[in-house]
């Protein structure tokens, strides 16, 4: 069955958001009477029938709207660089959203190239994916902020684990890194920071430990940022 | 420093690839002198220098080359349907290979669309990869096969321990599903197969059990092909 996002989602007849109709009425060919599933990224769900399709338009008949446990599940909070091309950033974001991402707060680093924020445009990669995925809760995006900036632009990180990944083999100032695989062990929720091609800074490195971060490796191979996004997702909270 | 993929790599005097080539002398403009390093792909490596530069052509002076260690490291290797888009299969192609994955095997399937195999092309990913990640070794990337030959063609398979991942909450005849992350614990040498956009075929699923794979699914949500396959190598043998 096919999943509608639906921000507003509500019990009873209701127009399904522009870009939503066009898929269903395009893409689908729905006909009046074929069932969807809504979702509104925020938790709730329904079972809905299409009521009318027209060329662009497609109003739906929602029964019950389901909302139970509308706190969002803590899990993992990606602070990441957005990479030099975007392409590989709305990979990470699509991936990232599959494997349960609880968070995204894009970062510019010292080592940044091209600082352009999509906002909206990888906030759709976010609601296609989770719809792909079946997901209740679509991923919070966050707006960019300078990487020294994080814990004033998000004091909330402050409250939870965190830990940043870098490639160096010493980092003045810094502990020795641990494996990401054997930190995230202890930690139900948790935030990571993951650099820009070309890693963190020293001084980045350091500041993030000042803030409570721990250093983190990935593993033995060079990971590109989005492979290193990813993978660090898909690890969290196995074992 | 930049690294060189180079086949046929030995002491001495000698021209690199002709692609490898071209990237040296026209991307990184390297100058005489100028320090590489050199992999086969094959578990061998060196240090070299540029001796000569042309327009299309680069001779590397190659010391010492290191071979200890010739056996490849059993790990994870992958069988996987293609996906239908060349380039959701390539990204699988290029993290998988950052990620450490031990080789791949093409599996035509049922619901398999789109049968064009690209070896030429994928393993160019691979050799990409292979450089920018530092690994020795590039994964083997074998010719595709037909799901149900998949034993006749490769019989080393049966030699290790196999696990076949869907999504099917039920399958006749099949045992439940474990969890990907646990059984996997239990294996330092594995194979997993991952199936197509609409999953594998029970008949197929049956056809892998009585080959001796562990059915396994890879948590809650529903991922795509090439997410499935990333998750499953980021997770192999962590814990």
């Amino acid at each position: 069955m096919h999943t509608c996002y639906h921000p507003a989602l509500r019990a009873g007849l209701q127009a399904l958001p522009e870009d939503e109709a066009l898929h269903v009425v395009r893409v689908l060919r729905a006909k009046e009477g074929d069932a969807l599933r809504l979702v509104n990224g925020e938790g709730a769900w329904a079972d809905g029938e299409v009521a009318h399709v027209s060329k662009r338009s497609c109003d739906v008949r929602v029964l019950e709207v389901h909302d139970e446990g509308m706190t969002r599940p803590e899990g993992l909070v990606l602070v990441v660089a957005p990479t030099k091309h975007t392409d590989r950033f709305e990979w990470l974001l699509e991936k990232a959203t599959e494997l349960g991402v609880e968070a995204i707060v894009p970062v510019w680093t010292a080592r940044s190239e091209r600082r352009i924020e999509k906002h909206e445009r990888w906030d759709k990669v976010l609601v296609a994916a989770t719809k792909q995925s079946q997901r209740r809760w679509k991923p919070v995006l966050h707006p960019a902020v300078e990487c020294h900036r994080l814990l004033e632009s998000h004091p909330w990180l402050a409250t939870r684990a965190g830990a940043v990944a870098h490639c160096m083999d010493r980092c003045e100032g810094v502990p020795e890194r641990r494996a990401w695989t054997a930190w995230q062990s202890d930690h139900a929720s948790a935030w990571l920071a993951v650099g820009p091609e070309g890693d963190f800074t020293e001084a980045e490195v350091r500041q993030f430990t000042e803030w409570g971060a721990a250093p983190v490796h990935l593993g033995a191979l060079r990971l590109r940022t989005e492979t290193a996004g990813i993978a660090a997702v898909a690890q969290f909270g196995q074992g």
